[in-house]
């Protein structure tokens, strides 16, 4: 569904130009710039993750070139938190730049510096609280508390001389929530009555209906798990969610187990929320997995990653008894996340081996183990109410996501025509409370592969996907220059297609005499004698074997 | 997770053996064969469709094996109803030995029929109905009306002089059915008051706790979408679910819209189930795609295939623009089924899409627009109440499903000892009353691809994945025989590794010394040399790279 593409004009003085480069139309790899006066500050730089139809591939990136030739005119990026589709491509950004400075809260900032670190790479940063003020060139930032399923996640006011904008970042709005840290309506109210020109909210979960539940509510399920649980629990669950793991952690305490950290993000993550105060850890309660195997089963818990039935993950290799955790009969495992859609199929199959094993499995399914970080639907209309926005362009989801926020905002009565259902690369400029779509960039998927970014390209991942369904034939002849005569091969070599190679002998002779005939005709060219090849097989498979095989021939003069 | 493969003893005379061999551990390719005195009773044969570590199968059969060499011995194969996971592989059986009996409902045999037609196989037929009774050979057979997501599905109660088991094939007991052909309970009493030794029952819904909703609650609401859309509407359904397409033509003549039946398999099956009388059309409703176009778009009502976001059906293309019928702002889809696990990128990116065109998407998610076809949790204690089975085997499920079947009969009552989590492949026998576990096959995936049938293997499947990952690299040489030295090449073609070949230059030299250097040390044998290349290219790739894609090295002695 290509967009008509189509370049901005040039961007006046005093008008403020926003453009979302990523997140809009996928989950993931949040990034928007805000230009006014020849300065840009970008809020949010993450990842994405691939799907199934992007093989192979290890992360999306925002495509940066709108930015590119524009560096030195970044005055910071501003982090809402410290989730990967949010920060994960800031190690990419700074390669380009690397004194950008990242402004953003003290856990988002200490884990963005730990990845960082990794990449070789010591950030300029400039920490920030809910309350905080901060003039950045032409920017006044605001810096609000907002709720959501990590710590210490921040929204961010922005106002210039053309307007103001609000953008969420992600959020919810538990009223309850375990560190009394809730999204701040009031501040939401002040703005909202100042004058929202432009509103710029999570769209997750506006298709859900009715309201979040609390977080508060999983800790008594847990609790009772785990004391239901006549051997160990292992519990799953993202490597960030510190109130998650909290919880875990009390209600171990509470069962007078312990509690094994296990997987590598896991105990960096928890390591930076505990020394910061973000992970409050009861006397005692975490040992050492070398030390666990000396207590008795029932005083254990095991707090993992992996409940996105991640293969390489200690929950999937337990799953298919290659970790050292031998899972049997009264094991119980917790799935205490949610289940993000593609991932079923491997999810389902992890809690199939773990019941195969004798696990008892408790999920989202079958108890309260786990609620969203998102507002639904319900939560948004309490925003679009009290903000009362003159515009509204909603952001971090797909286009079903989009739109059922868009259509939330015009419920509360924001007129439809400022409504935007926009997409990545869309240009909208602001001034004097009037929002225009101005212009739509022709974006890209930017993927990472190994240590190369940017260099697989979909036809690379065409030509994967036709692998993967197929396999591939490649049939190599050497052919003499002057006779047009074979000299070596046809050389045939297959994979995914059939073990025995048996099955070529048939087409070997069919290859020579094509190649001799074409020669006969005067064909001495290798593109058209590759293509003599090609079709000989290609015949010869499609009839005798109706596949399809990739087919790769190679013809070469001697 | 491997079971312990152990081959049961000679079946002794009166005694019932039952072997499921497929359907346990997945959803899918259902069968399972009775046997006593020396004659096979075989009930259903379906496929199942393949997930996304199988890439390009087409389809995957039971494991034929154990009745390979059995199949003069086999009296009949019940069809239990005519979906493709209960008759799917019939074609395949048939081909073994054509004159094999199929005995199924009016509706069932019309779909096999239609089906076998296309293999060129007429098949042997016995129409059975509810409350009949056949003897064959030494198994009694009686048929019960069970309720589905398809018309005319039958249980079947299967008397020898070992034991008496009721299998129930799939079902629900919807208690307001379209057809007022409820699942017949009354049956059941009866049975359970005789005795019932053995219940294999539907696991698919095991763990859904409470009742499926009515049919019949789908009408109203289908209605109403239909009534304020105000353009074309466009509904998508599984082929065979005649009481959903029931209710979509009643909805568009209440709303004197005309339907169009689209797809290959919806117009072969509802034409079926019209002839049969299965469909009431109601008069003039039904039109053709071309005089379709004749009519204003708000009297139009498309019925099609693709709601699991098939690429090839007619859904996606429209949600790709590749289908001549253009989505547009005010058009309306409606998804009125569910969403098979592992579907879900597939189905959404195409609601996406839909969506990004301006039609408005109704689906399970935002509408009561589909209730499943299988009982939940609360209708099988029913069951387990009203039969008081001895033993329970469930079936039709993949573990997690049988484990939940399972602890339903155990809280009904049924001893945990005669509640019996099986695989494919188990063997139990059955005599007074009495069930043992007496065997554990060792049974694989049969895949189909093309016209192939059991070839490609897992280690194809294997070749699949990591070309999909990775892609390919081939390097061909060609050697001197007498001095090692490179005559023609290193030739080098990738696939799905990067557009740009020039990436290879650095290699080439490599690969001919590491080859030279070789030929020194009186390495002449090619498979020694091929190790070489390929561990000089993998070096390379992975120092340069970090990749790790498939590397199939030739090296020829010219």
């Amino acid at each position: 569904m290509p967009s008509t593409i189509y370049t901005p004009a040039k961007l006046k003085p005093g008008t403020l130009r926003i453009t979302p480069i990523g997140g809009l139309g996928e989950i993931g790899r949040n990034m928007t710039t805000f230009e006014i006066d020849g300065k840009i500050l970008i809020v949010d730089c993450g990842v994405l993750f691939p799907e199934e139809h992007q093989p192979g591939v290890d992360l999306i990136l925002p495509d940066f070139t709108p930015i590119k030739d524009r560096l030195q005119d970044i005055i910071g990026v501003v982090l809402t938190h410290g989730h990967e589709d949010h920060i994960g491509a800031v190690p990419y950004l700074l390669k380009l730049r690397p004194d950008i400075p990242l402004i953003g809260s003290t856990l988002t900032l200490a884990l963005i510096e730990a990845k960082l670190k990794e990449h070789r790479i010591v950030p300029y940063t400039l920490t920030v609280a809910e309350g905080d003020l901060e003039r950045m060139g032409p920017f006044d930032l605001e810096f609000i508390a907002v709720n959501h399923s990590i710590p210490d996640a921040l929204a961010v006011c922005i106002t210039t001389k053309a307007g103001t904008v609000l953008h969420t970042g992600d959020f919810k709005m538990d009223q309850l929530p375990l560190d009394e840290r809730i999204t701040d309506l009031r501040a939401f109210a002040r703005i909202g009555e100042t004058g929202l020109d432009l509103f710029m909210s999570d769209s997750t979960n506006a298709d859900v209906p009715g309201f979040t539940p609390n977080e508060r509510d999983i800790g008594p399920v847990l609790e009772s798990v785990i004391a239901r649980s006549p051997r160990r629990v292992i519990v799953a669950s993202f490597s960030s969610h510190v109130h998650r793991v909290q919880q875990v952690l009390d209600a171990a305490y509470a069962n007078d187990r312990k509690v094994v950290l296990m997987g590598r993000s896991m105990v960096r993550n928890m390591g930076i929320a505990a020394d910061l105060g973000y992970l409050k850890v009861p006397k005692d309660v975490l040992i050492d997995a070398k030390k666990a195997v000396n207590l008795p089963d029932n005083k254990l818990v095991y707090m993992s990653t992996g409940s996105q039935g991640e293969p390489m993950a200690v929950l999937s290799r337990m799953a298919n008894q290659e970790h050292q955790i031998v899972i049997g009969k009264g094991d119980t495992i917790i799935l205490a996340s949610s289940l993000i859609p593609g991932n079923e199929n491997g999810v389902y199959r992890m809690i199939n081996g773990l019941m195969k094993l004798g696990a008892n499995v408790v999920h989202k399914g079958n108890a309260k183990v786990h609620v969203s970080g998102h507002a639904a639907a319900g939560e948004l209309l309490y925003c679009y109410n009290i903000l009362k926005p003159k515009n509204v362009l909603p952001v971090h989801g797909e286009q079903r996501h989009l739109v059922a926020n868009a259509n939330l905002a015009i419920q509360t009565g924001v007129p439809e025509e400022n409504t935007f259902v926009a997409e990545d690369g869309t240009v909208f400029d602001l001034k004097d409370g009037y929002v225009h779509q101005v212009g739509q960039l022709d974006l890209g998927f930017v993927y990472v592969d190994g240590s190369s970014v940017g260099e697989i390209t979909e036809a690379d991942l065409k030509d994967r996907r036709i692998l993967s369904e197929e396999g591939f034939i490649s049939i190599f002849v050497a052919v003499d220059k002057q006779t047009g005569k074979v000299l070596v091969g046809p050389e045939i070599q297959a994979r995914g297609f059939a073990e025995d190679e048996a099955v070529f002998d048939a087409v070997v002779p069919q290859v020579i005499k094509a190649l001799e005939d074409a020669a006969k005709n005067g064909t001495r060219d290798n593109v058209a004698l590759q293509q003599v090849v090609r079709r000989t097989v290609g015949r010869w498979v499609n009839t005798q074997h109706r596949r399809k095989p990739m087919i790769v021939p190679v013809v070469i003069e001697a």
